[in-house]
Formats: structure tokens, C-alpha cells, sequence
């Protein structure tokens, strides 16, 4: 096994050989530009890990975390449309650089393209990993859904906004683990296992950037800490903060989250209050501790030898002891 | 064999079948509006039919019929954003009826809602039909993409416009044929040859689509006749007028196609009469001529029964004899 540092270089080096730039180049060079924006990798290299994880050459699993990766690239393309959003990893984004029709239709392509990645697998490997992957990318687009039907709604339960997050993000995470077992031809009941780990790793993880969003180090955290607060988001602190509130308090916080400010630094700081007081903060905690312990308890059930078993959680562990 | 109203029935029954609209409604009702607004179902029909050739029963042809129905509406979704269409087959389009988000993420699942329903084949026949799917669904954003890039410029030779049809158009019929010839396993041989009909049929077919637009019996005609006129598109006729003109009259051409009028009449004639004059109009009727004539050429190499060879051609005389 290697480090999750060799992985990325790997992955990077894999990405950096294929031509994708063809043509129409009005088609093609948008779906370069985005593809060499960066960004951790974290999905292609968790496809490499785990096929390591189940003793093949991470080389096997390079195409399988190539389609991994172009995917995540397209839903970030189209959602980028879908929320007006001028930038991506601090550059312009593809409808700002060029224009909407330019994004929607590289976008589609690189679907596609994704899809195309897993014909350098023989029949059966192909047919199971491009299920799965039409599986995921359909949750992908109805957790995208949901997330946008919630913005309309003043109702959204605890359960809902799991499977909204779950399907907008774990499935994603989950998948490219299995899709590392699958290349491996593992057992179903180890590529099972793996995808759980996934999962639960992958709801733990989006639970802490929601809650370092707002409790984040404004130091090191990527984004605008308070950024959920002032787009008035509903995420796992609010609606717990609604549940645990008086009805007075819920609705002190109703109406902060109606509020469309000039200058947040109140409203953040009241918010943060009410996270902290109602408890919802120390549930939101709780759920990320809860998550990842059920994936750590995944790994338990798994038949690999326990350093690869160590690998997995010291990758779980490193991920979610970031503080930012 | 059956006929084609038959195979349209049959067609539409299975499409009535499928229960498409999940959850979340707002991501499945636009789809299932869209797969219910109609249309000859051209497609799928030829994937049923292109079975039955190869001497397998229709059935067997009818999750690949529907991955073809539904990748084609996928795209008319899209393009409808694109070209910022308000109508289609004489209803709302998607993007009008809801908006432009929900027209891009429904469509985005309806491009993988396609490929899901090659799983109900075995896994050689599965990742056959895969592979061609995403060739042919690349191409035609390809062909998409020209067709955008086209409208900006003026020097589109005859070759450039004819790359762009056929993959806009024509891959994607002659790869609704070859798919019925994939589920009835009949040889690489024969598969190609029943490409190679389809794809020829399929410039014929838009060929003429290009010519009844200006010429075509405004009694009959589903569309406006002389809206490529209107909308100063560069299609074969353009180009090849151009081509034949002198310079005066390619320049009086020209200038007409930079016009955006209120009363489009005299345009409208003063085109067709270049068209006619230039000898454009006779070059598009050799042209289809030629395109027919290659397919039906191609089923003189097929190894299938004359009963069965006469029934395609049928088939396409029927297309090409259209007046409208």
C-alpha cells in the first residue's frame, strides 16, 4: 500500500496522460479546465486505496477512479449553472468563463466520457461497475433535487436532510470505494462492506463541514466561516437547533434565516448562540462521532489483514480530525 | 414481421409501462412529461424493427428501444434550453414549464436513466450496447457543439456541414438500428452493414428536412415553412448556393441572411429563388438522392432474407417519399 500522497500524485500523473482536449476544442477545453482545477482528489485516490485494500495494483483501478473523478467534475459543472456560482477552487467557473450552453453541454459530455472510462474493463467488470455508477449518479442528481425542493420548504426533518446528503454526497464516497473492490473482484459481501465504510465516512464528513461552517477556524478553513449562516442554509445545525429550541427561540431563528444582510457579523455571531445553547452543536458532534464510529465498526467485520484495516481508519481519523 | 404503426404501439405500451415517475416528483414529472408528449417515435421503432430483421422477436429489442427514446428526449431537453426554445411538438417545453434548472438536472437523470436500461441484458450484450450508446451520445454533443460553433461563423464548407448532421442526427438512427442487431446477436458483419443503412438513411432523412423547410407544402408541413430562412441558418442549401453564386449574388445571399425582419415574406422568396436560380435546390435533391441510394446499397450486401431487405427499404422509401 502507499500513502494517500503517492495516490494523489498517481491519480494526477494518470489524469495528466489522457488527451482529452479533441475535437470541437470548444467542447473539449472546458472539460480540461475544469478536470486541472485540483482539488484533493479525495474520491479518485479512495478508488486506488481500495484496491490495494484488497491486494490489486492500484494501476488496475486507475481508469475506474478516472470516471470517478470526470463525474464529480460534471455535477460540479452543472450545479455551478444551477446556483450561479462565479467561482470553483477560487477560479472562474466553466458558464462564468464561457457561457451556460458551453457548461450544459460539456457537462453532458463528460457523463459520457465518465461512462466510457470503464470499457477498458473485461464484460462482467464493466457491467457492475457502470451499474453502480448509474446508480450513484441518479442518487447524486435526486439528493441535488431534494437540496433545492428543501430551500423552498420551512419543514425539513432530521431524516430528510441524512438522505438529502447522503444521496448529494456519501453515495458518491461510498461508490468509489466499491468500485476499488470491484476492479479487485473481491467478494459482495467485502465490496459491500467497503461501500458501508464509505458512507458512513462520507455523512460523517459532510456533518463536520456543515458544522465547521460555522464553528470552523477562520484561519485555515477554506471558505467564509458563517457561510451557511448568512445564505440562510438549512443544515443538520439548524433544523436540531428548531427541534431543541423553545417555541420563542425557534422562532428568533426563523426569522434570523430570513434575513438577507449587508453586514453578518451579528447575525453569525447569534446564530453561533443558538447552535451552542439549544444543543443542536453538540448533536451535530454527537452524529459525526456516530458516523464514524459505525464506519470504523465496518471495517471490524472486514476480512482483510488488520494493517491494510489501519490504513482505512488512519485515513477516517485523519480526515475527520481536520480542524478545518 | 410487423408494421411500423404495430411496432409504434407495441413501443408505446412498453414506454406506459415503465413506472417512471419517483421520487422526487419535481426531478421524475418533468421526464415523464417530456417521454409523453409524442412524436412518431422514429427511434425505437427502428431498434424493434432492426430485431426482427435478425430474426429476434421485438421484445428482446425493448429496453434498448427505450434507452434510445429516452436519450433522444434527453437531448431535445437540453437543446431546448440551449436554443432557448418555448415550444416542443406544439407544448411547453421543460425549462418554460418549470425552469432552466430543473430542465438541466432532469435531463442529466434521464441521460443515465438510458444506460440503466441495458442492464436487463447479459453482461457481452450489455457493454456492446453501452459502448455504442456512449460513442454514439458523444458524438451527438459533438455534432451539438458544430452546430453552436457554426452559427458564429461564415466560411462552413459542404464537408463541415455534413460531419455536423451526421453526428447531430444520423449516429444516433443508425445506432438505433445496430442495437436491434446487437440483442439479436447477429454478426459484427451484418451489424455494421445495418449501421451503415441507418447512418445513410439518417443524412437522407435530415437532408430532406433542410429542403422541405424552404420547399415543403406549407399544407403539410409540421413546421413554418421557410423558418431556416427566417433564422438566417446556415443548412445545405445556404452553403451550397454560396458555393455555386458569383460573387454578386453570394454577397445579395449573404446580406440576406444577416436580416432580422417583423414581415418575412419577401425574404423568404428572394432566398428561394437563389436557391433555385444557383442550382443549390437540384444539388439537395441529388444529394438525398445519393445518401438514399448508398442505404439501400448497403442492404444488397445483407445477409438476411429478400422479404426482409424489401421491408427496410420499404421502410425507407416510405421516409424519403414524404413530401411534407
Amino acid at each position: 500500500m502507499h500513502n494517500i500522497s503517492q495516490y494523489q500524485d498517481f491519480f494526477i500523473s494518470y489524469l495528466k496522460s489522457q488527451s482529452i482536449n479533441k475535437e470541437p476544442k470548444s467542447l473539449y477545453e472546458p472539460i480540461e479546465y475544469i478536470l486541472g482545477l485540483g482539488g484533493k482528489r479525495m474520491r479518485p485516490v479512495l478508488t486506488l486505496m481500495a484496491s490495494e485494500v484488497f491486494d490489486t495494483d492500484y494501476k488496475v483501478a486507475l481508469p475506474a477512479a478516472m470516471a470517478v473523478e470526470v463525474f464529480h467534475n460534471f455535477s460540479l459543472v452543472h450545479d455551478d449553472i444551477m446556483d450561479d456560482a462565479p467561482l470553483r477552487r477560487g477560479q472562474e467557473t466553466v458558464h462564468e468563463k464561457w457561457n451556460i450552453n458551453t457548461g450544459i453541454l460539456s457537462g453532458d459530455a463528460m457523463l459520457i466520457l465518465a461512462y466510457q472510462y470503464f470499457e477498458q474493463y473485461e464484460p462482467t467488470v464493466f457491467r457492475d461497475l457502470a451499474k453502480l455508477f448509474s446508480k450513484t449518479a441518479l442518487e447524486v442528481c435526486e439528493g441535488q433535487q431534494w437540496d433545492v425542493d428543501f430551500e423552498e420548504r420551512n419543514n425539513v426533518t432530521i431524516p430528510e436532510y441524512l438522505k438529502m446528503i447522503e444521496y448529494k454526497t456519501a453515495v458518491l464516497v461510498a461508490a468509489a470505494m466499491k468500485m476499488g473492490a470491484i476492479v479487485a473482484k473481491t467478494s459482495e459481501k467485502e465490496a459491500e462492506l467497503i461501500y458501508d465504510f464509505g458512507l458512513n465516512l462520507g455523512l460523517a464528513f459532510q456533518l463536520q463541514d456543515d458544522f465547521l461552517d460555522a464553528f470552523g477556524d477562520p484561519e485555515t478553513f477554506g471558505k467564509q466561516v458563517g457561510g451557511d449562516i448568512i445564505e440562510n442554509k438549512k443544515t443538520f445545525l439548524y433544523i436540531k437547533a428548531l427541534e431543541f429550541s423553545n417555541p420563542e427561540k425557534a422562532s428568533e431563528l426563523r426569522e434570523l434565516f430570513n434575513l438577507q444582510l449587508e453586514d453578518n457579523t451579528k447575525k453569525i455571531e447569534t446564530a453561533k448562540a443558538i447552535f451552542i445553547e439549544s444543543g443542536a452543536s453538540k448533536a451535530t458532534q454527537e452524529a459525526i462521532e456516530m458516523y464514524t464510529y459505525k464506519a470504523f465498526e465496518t471495517l471490524d467485520k472486514m476480512d482483510i489483514n488488520p494493517e491494510k484495516k489501519n490504513i482505512l481508519r488512519k485515513f477516517g481519523e485523519n480526515l475527520m480530525g481536520r480542524k478545518v
